[in-house]
């Protein structure tokens, strides 16, 4: 048995004429639309039928995000995390957050695979900067996580440091993969298939023409809390009388070409959590949920060594003509629109998968779904479409 | 001309049928639902026309939150601070934030009289405890604020200390005035007129029986983007054309009778913020949205001198029977959904208001909210009660 | 009576041939040094005898900082605060966290009259830009606090608006008065009179050339706990079985020229806690123990309105030439040796103070201090100086 | 070769008649000192000259701090990380900071191996607690590093899961083996062979009785700039000419009996940095300084699953009888002592280690420290004892 996540009769979001928020997407409506940034992923899966505590069913895997094509270490990405909820072991956050910068790819996977995926970035790192800790200083790296136990045989680690490595390798810009792939393969929402997904927002010329991408491990959410784009679908579709405790979480990776310092993306970081309050969210204590948000600016970049005691720099001024926040307030808009759509994303593209002991996770029923949001009056704003197009 | 706030032909929530998320509210449903907390309002009105700075109109007031009966100083309350966005200037944070415990009554008012309203509270605290500063400590006073510019002559600062001692003075239990009343009076959200609103959730006695209140003051939202219970009804009312940069703020308080201590609290009043999400918060750049959480529950109150150097105290368990979560996400729901409720009170219960300059805030227009309601299924869960009641 | 601040047989530190650390001091060894930056103080003195609660004696102040010569408001400087025990009620922090810079005067005065100096300020923002408030944004006032109580009648809060304005108005480049003057009046420090203190390091050519400035308020320090310079004079001099609880508090102001912003400035503001523990601070429950550091430098100041959506800086490379951080590693020492000897500057220069109820706080003793650094090998670096001088 | 980290020729800071501070120390003047507390050290120790990336010489090590004999995952000690300077990769401060808790061993290593030392206590967990991760949660491992690059091959992370265990299972109460040992084996500090301190101190019966214990990786601080209690032994002894970046880091773990939960332990773990500051530190950019505090108290212990959904606690009274701080404010002079006096035991009894490429890391020369704090007045105090005893 092999994984589904190919299946492409299931609809994103706006193949079913839904629209969320008010500002454009770029054309993968994907994390790949912020220039330079590429996604790869391996995904394992092997086993089937009862859990053998560190032999299996492996149902896991790996998600790689570039922020750009050069030596990350060499040419650092501003960056910031935040945290609603600090149930979880992200590694990288304390040098994140001192610096404001990040040195290694992300990485998002299965939660007590950090160890050896954090190590295997370290392993990367190195091969391409053989100084890292001879001449140079040591690297951080960055590895989010979320709990796939339902479905995986967590105990086992089933990352390798080839996985990683290969993660890396295989990424690419452009379409986005979703749902039961990468480190997305064992993750749930809301009781249904969760797992990668993406979304983008474009700002106006007027206001600096920048993009805002997220990329989504969902991972979290009680059955009977799903709301799509304010319909309560979750409390329509589930028995609300089966309901489990929230034990996932979820990690956020917003990218953006606007060239933001740290400050300004801890900013950017935390409205994403308003997107995910629109999904439902109601912040359950089990539910480890982080972002961390960079920018791919050449104006914002801190190399290695500068070439003098002062960098200069250009940033996005939150107070610009006659003092107005406009710049900032459309991409913090694109910072929510884009995380909610990327969580529902991963909802609607998730296959059903079969896990550890036969536990099953039920992809979202896209026909219901669609007709609860024709219901209620959804689809009117922008036009129902048919999905799969005949 | 005077104060309309007492317009009672104007519903709360669930006065049209609509209930916000699932739990029930206690009998005010306000945070005068958890025991011992009292609110006391006091508006200021006066002066008609163009401003004239220092002067007037006024259209502003305070609004003071008694965490309990006694002595504020010398039984000290825990609590906690969240800054989602710090455009603001709360005063009373570095303590409450080192210390985990509150030491007045919490007062909202109009952003330029912060200095004058913390002097009243301190002045309040050395006329109920005259040791303090003499053979006691200082004393921290909580002030949260919004910029009510719009209406208020908010540079003549209109707030006397007697103002703040006779809202003290007239604090009380049971039903809490809402819309342009104390600190709400000048207050606007999402293009309305906003300003006090008081909502209340019950957990179920299996998970500890305990009781959540919320009061805000809201004068956040940019028009076009509200949202109620899913509906987009900013969208769908105002015209997207005339929006104005969201300048404003909201300052959300939640009380509650279980026994949390800082750092619960503190995950508590984060989780407000996803409640505000979901009335359509963009998170603007201008808007100061912060959080202050208390617990009323004796068994974590701090006196000002413990008898020993241990102090007993019993807590809520975040891991309670099974390691389950249960008793937090419960409180953790509460604290969304009376914030979201709270929020849409503010807006229902406010009227409209003419300010400095003939500026207008209209209020919320109840019927074509109620319409959209229905056309997009909302009341069809509930049922829609007739408002007035006939 | 009047205040007998102006005692100049007392010396400063550099004057007895101590010298603090390694890094020369700029010409006024003050946080002037800094160019632009002004201080101005007003000290209000009366009264005699028992204590009259709310009428005296007064034994207090205000110190004020001035960034920069221009609209404080309209031309803001870049700023952080940290927080090493936030047992005190500075006001203005939320801001400055949130957004990174300053926009008024800098204000240390009395605990208790916290709120009446900061309406003060916000009196001040607006008489220098009128449209705050109306077709400005609002204002965010900075004001610390120390507990001056032994010595003051604190429940008085002796400051008036006035005193606030002609400190503004009085401030001056060049040198500062310190000790028992402005804000420092009724302040104690490890049983002696402390108050204000200044001093200021410059950075190497080579690595900049920048200068930083500190400006201590010095309350804090339990009697028999001050080091000067590793010598525990405190121990040596004082009795310790008299030893008080410490209940005092320290505001460490820093300034540079240096072009840091805010998250540069906060790890500059942490260094400060390094100079005060070389001092003999044991981070008393009850000490509120707070750092402010700002930049004057004009390529990282941030307009009321910038021209347009981006900004352009020069900002201090933490990873310089070949990687090394040996510039902001000297800005780093510098702010560990000026608080250093800015709070020793504070204590040197303090005159004895008789305040309410005859309570009597005595001038550190300076013969007996000298003779201490000299048999502790320390004024043997230098050279001992004679002071007075003959 | 072999390590020579069991040089008893060495003295403690005590051995020389060296009284830092005031407090009284414990029996093991070691960590150990608080009950349960055991340590246990597996040093990595192979080849010898030019450094083969990825090959060796190795000179590292793993120090395990064990916080009680229990299951720590299903016992959890209340516990806190503070961060004074951001510049390292610590693991598991995420959880830490929202629960309080700490769920696992400390781990303490080299900087680039952190990923497969977490991956290890993962391990050490799972086979402790087989249900984690199938019916219990995930675990939140914790690992300080600092970066032992001069002497060590970093890139060939040369601890292997079986050295994680051994240290586990080779922990022990009683005295502390210190210098380069374990974690401490290729660490630097001053310039000066640095690596594991320990010291501990008690608090008066009086105020509870309670013990403070330090363990530092001391791997921090300039050539030139080490300070032993006053005495700028690193000025006199060393070579400013020659003075190298800092580049190194400090992890220090506190541990106390107190029943002091999480916000008390951070700021109880905050003054360890006052220790850290005497000691000559002066915040090096570089320079990873963070500290983790945790309890043993029963009485604040968190279990997996309470039997309710509230919990009894008895903590520490900050305000106690009088209202008096006596009893936190002497805990927190413990830490600050036990933290000083733990970092300078690690330089005293640390050996001289010839690490890669025949990198020389020289043992602080005792005699000439002797000398110097004799010349300075230092040891007058408790009497100068024979180092060795005759």
């Amino acid at each position: 048995m092999t994984a589904q996540h190919d299946d492409n009769t299931r609809p994103r979001v706006p193949d079913i004429g839904l629209g969320i928020g008010t500002l454009p997407s770029g054309p993968f409506d994907a994390i790949t639309d912020v220039a330079g940034v590429r996604v790869g992923q391996v995904t394992v899966w092997h086993g089937d039928g009862p859990l053998q505590p560190g032999v299996g069913p492996a149902r896991t895997g790996v998600t790689v995000i570039m922020p750009h094509d050069g030596n990350l270490f060499l040419d650092r990405v501003p960056a910031a995390y935040d945290q609603f909820n600090g149930f979880g072991k992200c590694i990288g956050i304390e040098q994140v957050d001192e610096l404001g910068v990040l040195e290694t790819p992300i990485a998002l996977t299965s939660t007590l695979s950090v160890g050896r995926v954090a190590d295997a970035l370290i392993s990367h790192a190195i091969a391409t900067t053989p100084q890292i800790g001879i001449t140079m200083s040591s690297v951080n790296p960055f590895v989010g996580e979320c709990n796939d136990g339902f479905l995986n045989d967590i105990q086992g680690r089933h990352l390798s440091e080839a996985d990683v490595l290969n993660a890396i390798e295989a990424a690419s810009a452009g379409p986005v993969e979703e749902g039961a792939v990468g480190a997305g393969t064992g993750m749930s929402a809301f009781g249904f298939k969760g797992g990668i997904g993406t979304a983008s927002r474009l700002i106006p010329e007027s206001l600096g023409g920048w993009t805002v991408g997220a990329l989504v491990l969902a991972n979290f959410g009680s059955p009977g809390t799903l709301i799509v784009d304010g319909v309560p679908v979750g409390r329509l579709l589930q028995d609300a009388a089966s309901a489990e405790t929230e034990r996932g979480s979820i990690v956020m990776v917003l990218a953006t070409d606007a060239p933001m310092i740290d400050r300004q993306l801890r900013r950017l970081a935390r409205r994403a959590i308003l997107g995910l309050a629109r999904t439902g969210s109601l912040g359950g204590h089990g539910s480890g949920d982080v972002v961390l948000a960079f920018s791919t600016a050449e104006s914002v970049r801190r190399p290695y060594d500068a070439p003098g005691w002062t960098l200069p720099m250009e940033i996005v001024a939150e107070d610009g003509p006659g003092g107005s926040s406009a710049a900032v307030d459309a991409l913090f808009r694109a910072a929510v629109e884009s995380t909610e759509e990327a969580i529902l994303n991963a909802l609607f593209r998730a296959t059903t998968v079969v896990g550890r002991d036969g536990n099953t996770r039920e992809a979202l029923p896209i026909e219901p779904v669609v007709s609860l949001l024709e219901r209620y009056g959804k689809l009117q704003l922008t036009g129902r479409r048919e999905w799969p197009p005949s």
